[in-house]
């Protein structure tokens, strides 16, 4: 159990990446991704308490290293997360992260946990969060360009939360394609192998795309996308990285989790910085209807935003309780007198 | 060994408030803040290679979070650290912190380690290193107002760094002095506990303010303050916290670390934006004089910096190297195909 005793503050959880794998299987992937959607619904529902920023971001001709800081008021969360599209070459993750949660009252961490599983599992549960609200009813095919390290993430929580099924999958690298089948059969869904990414979306109602390491690349144009479908664009996500053409952007009704950080890093940094986009929250608190009719083309501009990461963190805490898939770590100075942090120094000598 | 094996690459050695403890004890109190001095030196000579911002701050009634990011180009830092004046009640740290290095070339960490220790070494080092290019030629008696949790480091660092062996404590709760004199028994200074400030300052040379939890405080008047002294105003630090009366401050020659973040939470927050400070480093370079007389008052206007922080983790981890004092954490998702994060969660089952 995460004591909160007083005793016991200066020793901070935390859970390995293999812990984080054992915590996912235990729970199991599907139950995971819907239980994890719920808590990212239900801090989208509380938008206005969060403190909200747009990541701080340090760049360099590799890639980005980023700090995703938030508050609920009661607890505050940060994710730390690198971007390095180059990284894949030489057999490392393009991104991998850790994140923090603490107690906004005193200050104190009280979880520290792997976050390049979770980031996974909490983009995938975003997009079919998004997709429930904005998906044309009964959505039940979903085309996945790109089928590298986030497509069976995604493809498992569409059929969690939204019940999607039938999956047409196309990848550059056919490789990529065949590792995500491998990883997919066997797990309900209705696989289709395709050349394309013209192929791939035929028949399919909803498009993920989630391809990497793309200056201002195309995978969809204007003529692939016919009317009534609901585009997830989960790639990209950095100044001079999109996947979609400007005209699709320009039909499409979008929604964003948070603009100023969409404008600079999503699709519609190929647009002008005051086109009308649709804050996602204000669909799920339903101040704003979502999709309006079964023709119109809806856009899910995802960059990730630090109240998922935060929502992840807080579920993972959740869930930690009663088992044994954390660590304590002891990564606060505690000394009896709190103004005697030299004194405790100096006595550990006799102490060791 | 600090491995930087591939292979090794998903596991980030994690320094513990009690391997902290261990290592600070076995290079010695003394020596390790005169090296931290020293690598703290060599990063304030290449100031211009950071990037650099001012601290990402949440705010709250009681108190503040901060992420303190930088990065040298090579190597990326960040640190955490909380400040709650009020802890100090419920027998907790008012700063508690940890921090990351991390390689800006793949974005993977290569070192977590707690700070708050590690933060009270580094204010210390910077003070004295500020002070061995500001404070008057001889300099050997500092005043010390406020006995609490950074007050023996200071006069330790003063010590090893300059030399200073008389210290004229103050602080307005004798416990505190108490708790100070008894820390550095026996440890080669010549003591003088005072009944007030003005006692404290009669005869000293540097005066060290190192105070919290006062909103708008004047620890220091202006008639009490000679001429040709150093004053290294380390407490406050916080928009709405100071130690000093203006009039000091408008008589002296202030110096900084990093004018955007010190205007909004030194003691210079009671000037105009525009006065006139010296950065630091431009001292430590030698491209500006520091102390230009025997008469001159200088005034370190000491927030602590972002690189300071990097500098004590670059520091520490060198010095870990052929030691025991870290653990490794598995922190980082590391599939043998990058792409296949999925499949490692899968066959996490069968491996368990």
């Amino acid at each position: 159990m995460i004591s909160t005793a007083r005793k016991d503050i200066n020793i901070v959880p935390f859970v390995s990446v293999d812990n984080m794998m054992k915590l996912v299987l235990d729970i199991g992937i599907e139950t995971f991704l819907k239980e994890l959607a719920g808590f990212i619904e239900e801090d989208f529902k509380r938008w206005e308490k969060f403190d909200k920023a747009p990541r701080v971001a340090s760049h360099s001709t590799e890639g980005v290293i980023e700090l995703m800081p938030t508050s609920d008021g009661d607890v505050y969360g940060f994710k730390y997360v690198n971007g390095h599209p180059k990284n894949t070459r030489d057999g490392l993750q393009t991104v991998t992260g850790f994140g923090v949660l603490s107690n906004v009252g005193n200050g104190y961490p009280v979880l520290l946990s792997e976050m390049t599983i979770l980031t996974a599992l909490r983009t995938a549960a975003t997009s079919a969060l998004a997709a429930k609200y904005l998906a044309p009813a009964g959505a039940n095919c979903m085309a996945i360009i790109g089928n590298g390290a986030q497509s069976e993430f995604q493809a498992t929580a569409f059929k969690a939360i939204l019940g999607v099924k039938k999956l047409r999958l196309f990848d550059i690298d056919p490789e990529a394609t065949e590792k995500c089948c491998n990883n997919l059969q066997g797990k309900g869904f209705e696989i289709t192998r395709c050349r394309s990414a013209e192929e791939a979306v035929e028949g399919a109602q909803i498009i993920t795309t989630v391809t990497a390491d793309k200056q201002y690349a195309t995978i969809l144009t204007d003529n692939m996308v016919g009317s009534g479908i609901h585009i997830n664009a989960v790639g990209g996500d950095c100044p001079g990285k999109t996947e979609l053409h400007k005209d699709i952007l320009l039909r499409s009704e979008i929604f964003v989790e948070f603009p100023p950080q969409t404008r600079i890093e999503g699709e519609i940094q190929q647009l002008e910085a005051d086109y009308p986009v649709t804050e996602l929250w204000t669909v799920i608190t339903g101040n704003i209807e979502g999709r309006l009719n079964a023709r119109q083309t809806t856009l899910f501009d995802s960059v990730g935003f630090a109240t998922e990461d935060f929502s992840a963190l807080r579920y993972v805490r959740e869930k930690l309780t009663g088992t044994r898939f954390f660590e304590n770590l002891d990564m606060l100075a505690d000394p009896d007198d709190p103004r005697d942090l030299f004194g405790m120094v100096l006595r550990a000598d006799k102490a060791a």
